[in-house]
């Protein structure tokens, strides 16, 4: 099978539920959807007659709601889920980049079409990547049928010529992206963070970004380390050391996010800068801080939701990241209504479709037709009182039905449309238990 | 169709990963296992000739492990999961009392069976439960083919004549359980909390749980507000006040058990009592208290886990509270190796086993055959770097394939094996539906 054709139309008929995420936020009861041309063109209350519709899909008994949008990943570390987990941390470290060190193009590739398949099968449209042999990356998610914002992560230790070569292979795979022109995968410039980065390859990593009018990513005060390191070393906060390079404007996404003084919460505010909270992978790397989420909306930055690697989560399951997100919150702050299911919910779709600019996070005449469809009737749904308290806190264990990125069904019944599964499967587990025993004997020599 | 005979044969054949839960935690590869009479009775690498066996299970690609149990519930709550969410914690509580106060016996049989359907389908062979009607919800249990530990949860606030009321009717349930004369059903007592019993109610029931050898069962220490009333009404906290009135041993579990003092925990030790961790729950309902999981461990406390309601996680998948259990312990404590992934299932496995004495919770010779048979080669579970950290952190999505209880297979991939679950689904979502209307229609009286 291959990827159908965009141009079809679609009808999403007699839907029982819509979670619109539109600004009212409305949760429509039977009403139908018609796709044409992978957009949303009309939504209607009765079943008018469906001619010149390709193709139908009954929604009665069904939630359609915006596909999910993964604002923090690095894809191809599915390879690695589950290595020396739990280590100490130098330990894990080491091994992980002992594995890394083996990685060729190909293994990224393997790597990040498992993750595709696993975020789609999860109801995630789009992800955020970070990692290298990106036009590998890029590839897999063209297979996938997925959106992507991918970027290089550039790291130098101020070194100069590995400062060239990172600048080199961003401006290298920009142009891939470009030569590529699909409109589905976009580069992003993606210097790693503030103690990995020299700051003239963060101010020479703005410039690339500004040519090119492309977001700026940067893993952003995760530990209370590198907060306090930044702070012994230059005397300011990271925010205020990245603002006096002046590389925080409305392109600049923070990963992470998690230690912020007031200051610095209001210097991203006044840029316009977009933070993206990582919740299971900040707890089970035990970094201690919670994302800020309270004074983030007070302050007006927009706050978007990821999962991390699956080496430190260990899974890219948007549907269960939303429930770790509200549930931390609350506990942290002893407020059961700290993050409700409805905040959590637009981190996950609305906020980031703003923040990357995809025209799609909700269920709206004119918006990109970026939709998954859910079972009602499954008994982790039941009853419904609250679809979208449902959706936040019960939905972790529920089968994802079709999933529908520009129009195009990705993931009909719960597979995949075209990929092979099974052939992606084993490549991946051979190429994962190659990486592995290639460390082991190297480490037997 | 009918409920299978437990004295068949089953092979599980060439099982490629077992999660045995052993003493030594092996994970055995390529091993077949033989049930006979509802007991493992043989675990084995080669395949010998299968006579006799009257039904063989292909577990090439799978994973065996034990099925979980899930050490607290109010399992008929599923009726409200969603309803008020995220609401004020006075006002919620308000809101599913005035539901509460409508529901029927036939009601609770109804809540209690979808939650056994959601509880097989994840993976969970038995709950321990509080609630009230609980010979409806016995019914319900004996229907789906799990085991479960039912108290009808007493409170008196003091008064006498609900005391006697509240005792009565959990002697009745006992007495009921014993006619019933199923084992997969025992009858706990279960005072609700030494905030809504007198001291008389919780000797009372002491002298009942001593005479006829059952489990004492109480919600302890959930909040600081509880922990905080008792110091200050008594000048003792509540373990020490529990303990004083002598109903602390082996038979007690306490459910919660956060807000703890090191005496306490040192008390809870000496008398080989159990405690209950519900990590979603607290979280969800903002406790701000974190089950001192590394004090417990270290002074010797059998721990278990649990959901808690479906009203207050929203889901009773214990796939998904693993993960919280380790996520919350590491993040906590900033220390990754706080709650390692191994001792996340012990939690849910062998150490309930143990506290409820249902020689369940591993598979070995000469336990009972409780399992749970997963894919290994699902996306969500690949590679098999390691089969217990992915089970733990990256299971929560996974469709279980078969569910095994006392010999039984309950279910069959991933449907139940005799039950009309469409049914079920529709009975249910018509009592929720009425119960809220009734509410509604009071109000507007």
């Amino acid at each position: 099978m291959s990827e159908s054709d965009s141009s079809n139309t679609i009808l999403l008929k007699d839907c029982s539920f819509v979670v619109t995420q539109n600004p009212n936020r409305d949760v429509l009861k039977d009403v139908s959807i018609l796709i044409e041309g992978g957009k949303i063109t009309k939504i209607f209350r009765t079943s008018t007659p469906t001619q010149n519709v390709e193709r139908v899909v009954d929604c009665r008994g069904k939630i359609v709601m915006p596909a999910l949008i993964n604002a923090h990943t690095h894809a191809a570390m599915t390879l690695l889920r589950g290595y020396n987990d739990d280590a100490e941390l130098h330990s894990w470290l080491q091994s992980v980049w002992k594995v890394e060190a083996k990685l060729t193009g190909k293994d990224v590739e393997i790597g990040t079409l498992l993750a595709c398949l696993e975020m789609l099968k999860t109801g995630t449209c789009c992800f955020v990547d970070m990692y290298f042999f990106m036009d590998c990356a890029a590839r897999a998610v063209e297979k996938s049928g997925m959106k992507a914002l991918l970027g290089h992560g550039m790291l130098d230790f101020g070194d100069e010529s590995k400062r060239e070569e990172e600048l080199k292979e961003t401006k290298r795979f920009i142009k891939f992206v470009e030569e590529l022109g699909n409109p589905r995968i976009r580069a992003v410039v993606a210097p790693h963070a503030i103690y990995t980065c020299s700051p003239e390859l963060l101010v020479e990593a703005k410039k690339v970004s500004e040519k090119r009018g492309l977001l700026y990513t940067i893993h952003l005060s995760e530990t209370r380390k590198e907060v306090h390191d930044c702070y012994r070393e230059r005397g300011k906060y990271p925010v205020e050391y990245l603002d006096e390079l002046g590389v925080i404007d409305d392109r600049f996404v923070g990963f992470h996010a998690a230690w912020m003084t007031r200051k610095e919460i209001s210097l991203l505010a006044s840029r316009k800068a977009t933070v993206v909270n990582c919740p299971a992978s900040n707890m089970k790397l035990a970094t201690g801080g919670a994302f800020p989420f309270r004074e983030y909306t007070d302050a007006g930055v927009n706050c978007c939701l990821g999962t991390d690697g699956a080496c430190s989560n260990n899974s890219l399951n948007m549907l269960e990241e939303i429930k770790f997100a509200a549930l931390l919150q609350k506990w942290f702050r002893w407020n059961a209504q700290e993050m409700v299911a409805q905040q959590a919910l637009d981190m996950a779709t609305i906020n980031a479709a703003e923040a990357f600019k995809l025209n799609n996070g909700s269920v709206e005449v004119g918006k990109v037709a970026d939709v998954v469809v859910l079972d009602a009737s499954s008994c982790f749904l039941l009853p419904h009182h609250s679809i979208v308290s449902n959706i936040v806190y019960a939905s972790s264990h529920l089968a994802v039905e079709h999933v529908i990125i520009d129009g195009v069904v990705v993931i009909e019944n719960g597979r995949h449309a075209w990929l092979d599964e099974e052939k992606i499967k084993d490549d991946f587990l051979k190429t994962a238990e190659r990486l592995v025993s290639e460390v082991k004997e190297e480490g037997e020599e």
